[in-house]
């Protein structure tokens, strides 16, 4: 099996090394992952700039290429470009922190498996569901090991992919697995407004974590019940629950002119 | 009706400074945008770097805010710092060129009304589904006076846009409007590598354009047929289809160790 590793905390995060040692077990692995954290950065491709993949020395002296560029861009440079042969298998991770309800149109980490998705290998994104400092990865990269596994006997529909949680517990603690929807997390957004040295304005982003919103049968859920999450994800972000009511609006009756 | 109204392409576009120009007789408008082009950013916010937003004269003489944040950043910018009166449509466009399909979650136009809604505010992202020069946005313009009306009597769902896409054509060849499901676009990404004056080797991300994959009931077909398409959109990814197939799979069965 050949497996193409990336993330969007950057390529020497402890999350991915943790992950590539755990896979390197059962199949190569090639690293190309950002030169620099880039969380928070969806599903953002590079046109406007050209991409560069530079060669580096990992912790475990293995090769990897960091690139300019974002999560997804690593992944077409991954599966594009840089890897010669075909790839099985896009992991996307481990990432440092949740990855539940709202946030996977935010998240590097989840938009790089979609873009590999997209480019048609089948793809996982991984996160241990905890943004405390020193957490364990092993237990989500031994997961990630026998979802691999798994996924080289089952194919997944065009376009979709796994979205996995883990919860920051001991193997002992978890009490299983659950294959769950999409939940929903309330951003409660604030804006901090700030003076430069110069007298100039300027602004941080920020706000309270966001809220979890506690529905059965949800990624949400099953972290805060200690199981890991596995959601399929896809790319249709068609509301079908309101076609009807938005077309009784009387929209489709509009004169253009 | 107070309006903010933003885009990917920059403060200075000509389908932002038209479609401001429509709203203005029917509201107040603000404008937020990025302070040049950022096509393709997909749902990326700006947490590492304070944001700027510097008051610039539009082409009418009316002032508007330019940031060097995500057209997302924009929008929050805008809710939650700079107008200081609650805001009741947030319209993100006229883009210049289609987001229709798998295009949805690389647009930095969707994705800024995909900020509005988490705020919890309407929003619409509209577009005029071509790429070439020089084309008019006028009917798009108009269009979206006549759909802000309607979301000043109608509520969406919490989390819920409107995605709007509007055909390259005059008035009187678009054949209506249509509520339509998010349709499919098939990418065949491509790499392309040189070599810079240094030696270094580089990278393009390219390919040919996508191809659409027309199927009843999408919006992909609508526009196709001459028709405006809006596709309700949420942000609820789940692939519920593939939720008992991946079951099937045994994975709630395996032993966490």
């Amino acid at each position: 099996m050949k497996i193409l590793v990336t993330n969007d905390d950057g390529v020497h995060a402890e999350g991915l090394m943790v992950l590539k040692t755990a896979l390197d077990k059962v199949a190569e692995v090639f690293v190309v992952a950002p030169d620099r954290p880039r969380s928070a950065c969806g599903h953002s491709i590079t046109l406007h700039k050209p991409l560069r993949a530079e060669r580096v020395v990992l912790k475990d002296g293995s090769h990897a290429y960091a690139s300019n560029g974002t999560p997804s861009d690593c992944v077409s440079l991954g599966l594009l470009g840089i890897i010669d042969d075909p790839v099985d298998l896009v992991v996307s991770g481990i990432n440092h922190g949740p990855n539940l309800g709202w946030d996977l149109t935010y998240s590097g980490t989840v938009s790089a498996a979609m873009e590999g998705a997209i480019i048609g290998v089948s793809s996982i994104a991984i996160s241990v569901a905890s943004l405390a400092s020193g957490i364990d990865y092993s237990v989500a990269a031994h997961f990630a090991v026998d979802l691999a596994t798994l996924l080289n006997e089952h194919k997944l529909p065009e376009s979709t992919l796994l979205n996995v949680n883990v919860p920051p517990l001991a193997a002992s603690e978890i009490k299983g697995v659950k294959i769950a929807r999409q939940g929903k997390r309330r951003y409660t957004g604030q804006l901090e407004k700030r003076t430069d040295p110069m007298g100039r304005d300027y602004y941080w982003l920020g706000g309270d974590p966001p809220t979890d919103v506690f529905e059965e049968g949800t990624d949400v859920n099953a972290v805060a019940d200690d199981y890991i999450s596995i959601t399929p994800v896809h790319l249709d972000l068609t509301d079908y629950a309101s076609i009807d009511s938005v077309r009784g609006w009387g929209i489709e009756k509009i004169a253009i002119c």
